[in-house]
């Protein structure tokens, strides 16, 4: 429940385009920025401590994989801009942890936003950041809110020396999109098995939370799907479009992770619409069994109103009551009870009630 | 209820594409390879043992399908692969059987994926599984998860010589494809009935399981949905695209079996919408039913609880109660009472409550 | 309520295509077909017994109608396809009498599916059956269900020799679509009054069957749309498309029917979204309802259990009850219980229950 | 409520286009033809009593205006259609006075059909008519289905000469729909005012006929929007269409009405959804009303359920009832009562129910 | 809830268009018409008192923007015109202040409309007011309502000589648009707090004003998303059109307040719809909990309404009643009683209920 439904843009309202502040609830003290320089036959892997002294690799055949953990210094994302030439746009959007998935073509690179989930085992959460990547022809920014991400497998390919190896940056950022999307799967199994688990204890045993339960998946499945639906747009537009930085090739793959961005979506819109059908499931069971409270309640009633009424009857104390003296009198007023239950229980029955 | 929301893809997750890696449920032992290899006038039946042994056939006339069915042993993918020169996204794609539908053109051939549902007679339950279909200029690979499938006409046709004897793969495919979608009106001919049952049962006399059978087809309906809505697009493509592995003859054939599968659509969408209708209808009578309980309940107190009063009232042993020793008293209070359910049937009567 | 959501396909599925088995429910002995063959001079009227001794015309000036009632003799219909030069796919389709409206241009002709609606006055239902045109350079071809269709008005209008007659095939074509979207207002006009005294009955005094009534319209306007939606799409297309089968005149009055259709449709959505606000009307009043009949009940039984437990508490036996003995015991007993009638009327009042 | 779903078409289904006979309720006697006929500096008003003696003006710099009103006449109509040359279909559709707005272009004019709502002051109700308009180089016919319009604004712009006496047919003809769009939001104003005062009167003090009223305004808005809906493309074609008939200026101004008539829609479906949410809130309103009985029933039930029945025990008759001969038991039982009314009172408050 | 449906239009209804009258409800005594008039190196401002007196300046390097504060003073707007050469269509747009959302490109200029949205912290009200742009290529004319704008932070960068002073009106208008959009976010900010405020307060403690609140918050959503939705549709216009007005360095900014805009509609979609899931949870539970009222009822009545029957048997008066005089009777009673109460405990904790 921890996420917030609109992010605060506090001192940013106002401010002229370009101007780097973050936006965001993320606040790590320093921002970790990590290198990974390769080509095809040898990887040199460091962090950079001082962005200073950081130079572009003038050899093109090299690609420079830089990722940023951390974006809430604005120093470090400006500094990244003046050395790779970003547009005030960009730096204002990577700060600003708040942006709708989109991918927009700059002079010389490709800037893609888009939200990394991951699903925290321990506390058992979603955990969502803002990833940023900018494509350029031999270089690939990533730039994320905190530290710890879904790349290590990237890492691991690279570092093995493997297919990426020997491929452009387009396949590199393929590879980090595919990596974020494949962690949605990751969670839609999670969420998947709970909405699942939720269905049986709405069927079987609706208990005290299930309808806090049920509205807090809805507004899970709102969130996630306002965090992956602009995502196929930027998918479809990467694997079309007609950009000098990607290759025929990898548009194959990215064709791919945009199928895969459409199958996350189709689930989650299954998952809603099974939780909408769950709460007309518990909405109608509760009228139901409302409806059957009422039965028993109205047969006991309606069985011993009248029968306590003519116990009433012979309870008062008029000195004139000739039935009172009668010799059957007892017997006789118990007759006329049992015909009053055995009549009211016929009623009852031909009403279907019991 | 066996199905599950989302399919588990366990081990997969942050692998690098092309990772060849079954993800999905059905685990037989060995992959089965069933090979027809045909021209017009001749056709050989196979069963291939030993993936290595064979040998793509040279003469374009012929017609070779290789049908596998059980793709969780990787290396039988990997090999078929190997053989028909199946790009690794392909490869990877038939082993993940949670696909979406698609198809999609590489280089030398077409790759399709749906999904095939049979109804299973003994246990009256759907079965669904992933089919994927390769279309070269003379071979059709077809794999599916498990033996036993929807092809066996079409198995029947081949080797009758009939008319698809003498067409080329594309036809084959059709043939695959067409006998695919066909089993989905046998599928719906199943629920259909099932549904109409359940809204008579609404009407009629719902029982205590009628809420969780119209959430259980629901249910079923979103899972149906989703498994071939992606495949109106598949068949709309491959009946208009210019591939040239598809011929004009054999596109009009296509563009009937995407009728029928828009026409299975439309189907569903329609049982989809009565199970709502009948929910509405559910929940209405349930409300109906307890505004006629109520209504008893209501007759039964308001008449019984005064009357029942006023017998307290006489009942009490007060030493001066004048009422008490009156000759008339007894008989008095008999027809006040009287007067009183009087009152209360007319207003009931005018309320029209009863 | 005998229409089924979906229609059997029996022993169709896994045919081959072109195996030409009639799917249907209306089985007609035999098969009537009926020829009109005119030139804007004359006009002859016959009916074919058989078929073997048809011969198309040569003269290309005159027009040939037939119009065959009964498609479940497949042999009439495998020999028509043999006189016209039919598709294999076409025959299959009219005789699977459960078709999604569609057009579709074959060589030479063009095939088109719709669904023919009647309003049987004497059984009060609405009657349905598929129509399958076929448009040809100088015949035009009907298959219908059974016997019995809307096309008098059009054979009238042929037999007194007025413009119907100058035309060519297309025009023909377009005075049966005319025919059968012009039926669809009547059929209309006559759901619409009953969903109207529905609504009056649902306003003024719901009964018993009311909500039936009220699913069962849902459902027989799911059915029509589902059966006229699609034909928006035939008529649209046909009118613009630029097959040389249809004149630049005629797709004048085409546009016009595909406007009679869209408003159809129009209507149509218009009534169900009319049903759904009814329901709800509905579903609101009897809780409405309940809440009135509690009412009663609550303020009943509020009033009269403190008044008889007072009674009780009086006509108890207790040997020392002080009170029992005490002059004006009765009459304060009777005070206190005015005051707390009157006390709770109060409390009632000021929460305008009463 | 005296508007129909659907509007008769009676004797015209089955009848070949063209026919004209008017169908549609207002039955005026005679139909009366008005004639505005101007130029720059000069106007010409006159009523056509006998249309066979009115002649097309020769001089195309003039423009002759003539407006019908009462379309039920078909001969009036035919009787135009041949002064100015119009289409079968067209004199048709004038006289059908049930159409769907659209407009089409003939050869030398455009038709143009819409539907003029008038708010009706003295009835409070809405009034609804069709309004068909003939486009041409040098004369502008319109047809309404009773006399009084929405028109006088423009004939008094003509009458005093002002900027649209040197404008073309074009401009007229925009003049024409402003007026019928500007309508519209009168409409809706009053409209909108009463579904405003509707909603006071469901959060403040739902009365009986509240459920019946929003109902009432929901399926007026349905009428209207089927209405109003489809002339949204209609003046989408007219301002980018190229019609010769349509100048650049005048496109400027249609593009203005087109904008006026999607903010009629925008505020028709925020009206629509704002009903639904009127509905939801009465509903939930009720269901809280009820639970708030319900409780005060509860607690009055509980309360002294228990209590006359201690009492009730103490009244009974048995010769051995030790407790009836203590001194102190009628006290104790009052202190027992006193104990089971304070223990409850503390349950519901535990619950919160007081 | 002062915001109303639909705008009143009053007078204007009827009359010709370019008629200039004010639609509006915020009257200002006077319109204040501020100058800021610059070139890169220097600025200017100025308050117009009389716009006689007003020159446009001839140096195309400067730039004037003129701020109109009140367009209730229809000659202020036209004086404006005359000086700008504004269509009759603009100049009507902008005293009519109920525009939807649009552009339009006139001849040397664009006029844009949309809603400024400002937080009044004070009231805690949501104002909303029409804004007109006009974007000339030296010149930007801006229309408000009422004094008082979101401008102030643009003006301030003006006045500061950055980056704003050095580029053209396209970049000018480009602030004053995302300053617009900028102030929709500290609105949504707000909005999103109070409802999840109000979320909370569903699931813990729904308090009587519940309803209503999220009834409010529907209608408040329903009306700023008719206020906002149309100006995607101009911001995506304003980004992609080849108007030589705007330059493609401002291109990309107008592209990043689009990406803006359709995150505010994303964000207001997705509080809708919270909206309804809340109010679905709060009909479950008020359902849930009179289906707990009851059970607490029936189980009272049904424990309590047998046991008072057996005492008033025991409490009748009949001379003849056995038991009465039995030794163990008053003893066995109360055990019969016992039994009954063990029995109907066990029959409720069987059901579930207790």
């Amino acid at each position: 429940m921890a996420r917030k439904l609109v992010v605060k843009r506090g001192t940013k309202v106002g401010a002229p385009p370009g101007t780097l502040v973050h936006i965001g609830k993320h606040k790590p003290d320093n921002a970790a920025i990590h290198l990974i320089d390769y080509a095809p036959d040898e990887l040199r892997e460091s962090v950079i401590e001082d962005l200073a002294s950081y130079r572009r690799n003038g050899d093109e055949e090299r690609i420079a994989w830089l990722n940023v953990a951390g974006v809430s210094d604005a120093s470090v994302v400006s500094g990244m801009g003046a050395i790779f030439d970003l547009h005030p746009l960009v730096m204002e959007d990577i700060l600003n942890t708040d942006q709708r998935p989109k991918v927009e073509e700059y002079q010389g690179y490709l800037y893609i936003v888009l939200r990394m989930l991951q699903f925290d085992q321990g506390r058992q959460q979603i955990h969502s950041e803002q990833v940023s990547l900018v494509l350029g022809p031999d270089f690939v920014l990533s730039f994320q809110e905190r530290p710890g991400d879904v790349f290590e497998g990237v890492r691991e390919r690279l570092r093995a020396g493997r297919r990426i190896r020997f491929m452009r940056t387009d396949y590199l950022t393929y590879a980090l999109l595919d990596a974020v999307v494949d962690h949605y799967f990751e969670m839609l199994e999670f969420l998947g098995e709970q909405v699942e688990a939720l269905e049986d204890q709405v069927i079987d045993a609706p208990g005290p939370d299930t309808l806090a339960r049920i509205h807090h998946y809805r507004r899970e499945m709102l969130l996630l799907r306002k965090s992956i639906w602009p995502l196929r747009e930027v998918l479809s537009r990467l694997s079309r479009d007609d950009s000098q930085l990607i290759s025929e090739e990898t548009r194959l793959y990215l064709r791919d992770v945009h199928d895969h961005a459409i199958h996350v979506i189709d689930n989650i819109d299954t998952i809603r619409e099974l939780l909408v059908s769950m709460l007309d499931l518990y909405l109608s069971s509760v009228s139901k069994r409302t409806n059957e409270i009422m039965k028993v309640l109205t047969i006991f009633a309606s069985l011993f109103m009248p029968l306590t009424f003519i116990a009433g009857i012979y309870g008062m104390n008029f000195d004139v009551m000739p039935e009172l003296r009668w010799r059957w009198g007892y017997p006789a007023v118990m007759a006329v009870m049992l015909g009053i239950i055995v009549g009211l229980l016929a009623f009852f029955r031909r009403r279907r009630w019991i």
